[in-house]
């Protein structure tokens, strides 16, 4: 299994902290030790960082934890590998280009069983997880129009979620970097700060930081990882089945959790 | 302007040595100081750096320099940007997959008046660059069977410079990670380097290298640039209009030069 963690946020905000927490988990707190990535968007541009190594040895992660990198949509993964070599080819975020943006997608989970559907999108390395996103982004291609709204085009990928998610496990994180699509199969957990910004104390590295000290007063900034990343704040925890829309740091659209979506 | 450099190598190669002394020309030694970036296929993956700031200066290209990542193909950019804002979105090389690889171009030059043609690739960014290579990738994906030999794409891709050479100033770099075509149109220059290797001086920067310190009797690692990176070795000179097709360090296939393709 693997580690997810995305970033909304209504101002360029860097990741460093909960980075930092995540990349322990890499070798070190946890056991995903077969490579990670994150990518960063920079207006429509996305810097793309991925490394097959461990993340708590790697690098290039130390250059990510220490230069911060402001963001408003980020993705990040690590990696513990079950279908496909420790390699570059399948270290996620993948991305794809579609109607002039970058999409970008990282998965938890394993569909060991799955086929994709013909389409120009396909697969560069061998993991269920590129399969899945290349048949998510030509099924896209093929039922809506490149003008979807994000409440049309969120209600086609809960579908292809939930279809997804009943052939195996399907956490994922998928962005254009205008919106970031979260789904929960089995794992998956969020926190909104907002001011007023208090501290925080990561779970898995002896690191506090006082975001009041680093924001403004108008900053939203919402994480979303597998499992909560400090031990000081309340996180919600995801249902089963439940998806969320995030922009801007807060939830545009939403579902699978009883309410209509 | 920009300026590009290519390797081809039959053994994963460090850039670091050239890498130095092209970024110097980043704000330093040259004027190409609106971003730059790099891309070094590992595998069929591909580790993409891509950074605004001018390249002296910048931590990314600072790790990059220092950290010996080792590829057969890579290709990277400098840029002075003529069309397009600096930003993320219109910093090379770009990136797109067609056929389960990663197709990765550079381009040296300027078409301002270019118009591509429609098809399912499309640019993010805004320069006239993103736009060509776009509009390449949509005519191979048209015209070419998947599995076209490397001599069937080189012949379609030197008609292709081609034509869009006739439109303005094209020197280009392109890459699946098997092979690196090369284009050009005004301005560019390789050097093989095999046994006996001997050492070298960089133009741009006082720093020497001992290749027979670094390398095996077997190692064939070819660089290609827009001017000569170093003061004392041979460089051969690209003739306008000229193209050549390296893998494994060697050209398989060239033409444009006089000579039939």
């Amino acid at each position: 299994m693997c580690e997810l963690l995305g970033m909304s946020a209504n101002t360029p905000t860097d990741l460093c902290f909960s980075f930092t927490g995540l990349t322990q988990r890499g070798g070190n707190t946890g056991p995903h030790k077969d490579g990670w990535g994150v990518a960063f968007y920079e207006g429509k541009g996305v810097r793309l960082f991925l490394d097959p190594q461990p993340s708590v040895s790697s690098p290039v992660a130390e250059l990510v934890q220490n230069y911060p990198i402001k963001s408003k949509t980020a993705i990040c993964h690590i990696r513990q590998a079950n279908v496909g070599d420790i390699c570059l080819a399948n270290t996620h975020p993948f991305v794809r280009e579609l109607w002039g943006r970058n999409w970008v997608f990282a998965h938890n989970g394993q569909l060991p069983h799955f086929t994709r559907q013909p389409g120009p999108y396909e697969p560069v390395g061998d993991t269920d997880s590129e399969t899945i996103f290349c048949d998510l982004m030509n099924r896209i291609h093929h039922v809506l129009p490149r003008d979807a709204m994000p409440h049309q085009l969120a209600a086609t990928l809960a579908e292809l979620a939930e279809e997804y998610a009943a052939q195996g496990v399907f956490n994922c994180l998928l962005s254009n970097g205008d919106w970031l699509f979260t789904y929960c199969s089995t794992k998956l957990a969020s926190i909104t700060r907002r001011a007023p910004f208090g501290a925080a104390q990561l779970k898995d590295a002896d690191v506090t930081v006082d975001f009041s000290a680093v924001t403004t007063p108008n900053d939203v900034v919402s994480i979303i990882a597998t499992e909560p990343l400090t031990t000081d704040e309340q996180w919600d925890i995801y249902q089963p089945g439940e998806w969320k829309l995030w922009s801007q740091g807060e939830v545009i659209a939403h579902g699978g959790d009883g309410s209509r979506a």
